[in-house]
């Protein structure tokens, strides 16, 4: 189960969008349907590698998404659906959000005790690299 | 309320560690000690431009931390009660985590509707630059 949230990425350099967003108390249930939906049409994205979400209870959230290349990230930005909700995101359910794109140099995964090696999974249990 | 929870960074290029994790069910008052006082110390370090970090009802979290420099992020790698703590963190706490490390190159902030507009912090509303 925790494998599900985590993304197995290749080795750097990738790109990393970083998205950090407030929700309003507005719109939970279109909310969810909206990003469930971007989710599923994402992973079809050209050079979509993986994404990582979390909001608290407080309606404070963050997402990374990874992906092969600035311009791949320029072409999902642009994808007809995403702007759309992007949109109505904007109107409707944030009431603050920061976007910030990263080049990823290097990641490194972890814990590495035995218990945990002897279920990880290759993918994302990379040797620490720094 | 908002705004603390955003970083209010300055001009890109700088530097953010991504930090994935999904805790286990152990030592909760431990952990949250040890996650205030490290909040803390790193306010004081060189090069450190601010943190935003969430975690949901089921112990996935994203911590982002922002710094100046790769000197910097190592420095703060090498902090005496950070690296007592990671090493803590992955006996006792973590089930697995992903650590990447990134150069930021572009951000940006919303929404930029007019009632937002009208109470945004400059710091954190830069225009679109991407």
């Amino acid at each position: 189960m925790t494998s599900e949230r985590f993304a197995a990425l290749p080795k750097p350099p990738y790109y990393a969008v970083i998205f950090s967003s407030q929700r309003n108390a507005h719109g939970e249930a279109d909310y969810h349907a909206a990003a469930d939906a971007l989710f599923a049409i994402v992973q079809d994205q050209p050079g979509f590698l993986g994404v990582e979400s979390t909001r608290d209870g407080d309606g404070f959230g963050i997402t990374v998404a990874y992906f092969d290349s600035e311009e791949n990230i320029r072409r999902w930005r642009n994808e007809a659906t995403h702007a759309a909700t992007r949109e109505r995101g904007k109107r409707e359910w944030y009431e603050h959000f920061e976007v910030r794109v990263a080049k990823v140099e290097r990641a490194y995964g972890g814990p590495h005790n035995e218990a945990v090696a002897a279920t990880a999974d290759p993918a994302t249990a990379a040797p620490a690299a720094g």
